[in-house]
């Protein structure tokens, strides 16, 4: 693969939030998505990642109340019914393993958004969700601790990178409905 | 970017450790690599992380001794001279910024190593290292927090991943000098 077509994958690859949810991701492909993060770098090679897929309509009912979405956006509750996700890895820390993952979750994370982008799926990588309610809803094992929800659903919003003005990194939405997300200039990411 | 070629681009981006040291690489291939992670997610939005190339072979030599190499390979000291790393991205946190940077560094890292990999580079993702040595040598400004060395050079190893057994995930190198590395099956990354 060349350099330019990875970085326009990476340019593709924005996090939505707004989805298409009747057209479903089909489980065969959610576990393929999985199985790409076996060859993903591991600190000490210790691999104590594992997923949870969720793809019924069922389960994601479940899932999608514990989660809060777009912190800027404080006007919007999240997706409205018809534009939720279709499907959620639960991305989990085995805690036999290790209490430490280093970089791990983000590694297998960007593989991940990668991967769908490939498939036309898109996806968002949720923190702020409640941890115990994932757990007991979804019967996780108890040594299985949920770290990040990676929402996903083929896209129904477009998303638009800006450089950003006055070190404002807000993303926002225009009146048309395009999510902007400033980004620094690559020249401001390198320390001289 | 069809999938099967973007799994076949993370299959061959594994960890080097030798390199061609002779071979350096061009500051403005350093430079568009970082320009990559302008793209990737960031929590919150908030690109806290920054860059500190390093690439001359006397800022190489700088860096070396402060590192650890492959802990798992306790008779083996690190690359011998020739086959060292010939150049560096040393990523840091802004802590002006932020102390809690989320799962930034692994994303980023992900996006270095395969954008490196489409130009034929090899990385080594390092955490252990020492890092007031690495923060004086390059003179990196109070609020720089290294986190993690990103160490590259046009690989003079060969790697292969075999699928572990008895849960050993110790990566070894057999007797003509190709590392093994042990990776889970990839269906047991899978909670069921």
């Amino acid at each position: 693969m060349e350099f330019e077509k990875f970085k326009e994958l990476l340019k593709e690859d924005r996090c939505v939030r707004r989805y298409d949810e009747a057209r479903r991701i089909d489980g065969e492909v959610l576990e393929s998505l999985v199985g790409l993060v076996r060859y993903c770098a591991s600190g000490r090679n210790l691999q104590p990642l594992r997923y949870r897929i969720v793809s019924s309509a069922e389960e994601c009912a479940e899932v999608f109340p514990a989660l809060k979405w777009a912190g800027y956006l404080p006007d919007w509750d999240g997706p409205v019914e018809g534009e939720r996700p279709s499907a959620y890895l639960i991305q989990c820390l085995d805690t036999d393993l290790t209490q430490n993952l280093l970089c791990d979750d983000g590694i297998q994370l960007q593989a991940l958004t990668l991967g769908a982008k490939t498939l036309g799926i898109g996806c968002c990588i949720i923190k702020s969700f409640n941890v115990l309610t994932i757990k007991e809803r979804l019967h996780l094992p108890e040594n299985m601790k949920p770290l990040y929800v990676l929402a996903m659903g083929y896209p129904v919003e477009k998303v638009v990178i800006d450089d950003i003005k006055d070190d404002d990194v807000k993303y926002w939405r225009d009146s048309n409905g395009i999510h902007h997300v400033p980004k620094r200039k690559a020249e401001d990411l390198i320390i001289k």
